[in-house]
């Protein structure tokens, strides 16, 4: 599988909502996961890390729409759009506009970094 | 000027399509400028080989239409969303779906990486 299948096989899953498996068949063991914001959520490392992150993130996320846009691909890296409505619990529901960049290494994503709208 | 700022002045510029006025104010004079394809348009080093293939570029593309969405911002790298309507010179009309990715150090662009939709 060639970066490129890999971006598009990874988009389509994002783009059928299956956010979990797109990370269980492409993450690798090692991923480094990168947010824009300062604190313990800015750089996670390993897998175990960053699925307990995203366990948190669902348990305290409403998504009431996504909308998944790309692959964007370039060599090993690819880029992923992803805009939302999701309301954080207890406080007032949002749209999110944000775009991950996945760096691939022998067939597996090795790094993701989120870059946000502003 | 933060790379938060600068971000937000480059794509402010490409906005109001002033995409040559970005280049000037904001490419460091080392500016690297990747494309996503074989060939000697590939990696172009300098000011000099970046704003040639520009006017290439200008040269030969009819631009109908151009939005602009950005900037996504994740420390000292942003990415900008272009689409457009264009016309290649003896081809036909075409939509362009690619996103810069965009790398700053010392208060200029030293990297520039497009992706493409696919």
């Amino acid at each position: 599988m060639t970066s490129k299948e890999l971006a598009q096989a990874f988009t389509q899953l994002c783009k059928e909502g299956k956010f979990e498996e797109a990370g269980k068949r492409f993450w690798s063991d090692d991923i480094v996961s990168r947010e824009p914001m300062e604190g313990e959520m800015a750089v996670l490392k390993g897998r175990a890390a960053v699925e307990k992150k995203g366990e948190w993130w669902y348990a305290n996320h409403e998504i009431h729409k996504v909308d998944v846009g790309g692959p964007y691909v370039h060599g090993d890296q690819f880029i992923v759009r992803f805009t939302m409505e999701v309301t954080p619990k207890g406080q007032a529901r949002m749209n999110m506009d944000e775009v991950g960049l996945y760096t691939v290494k022998d067939g597996k994503v090795v790094e993701e970094r989120f870059f946000f709208n502003g």
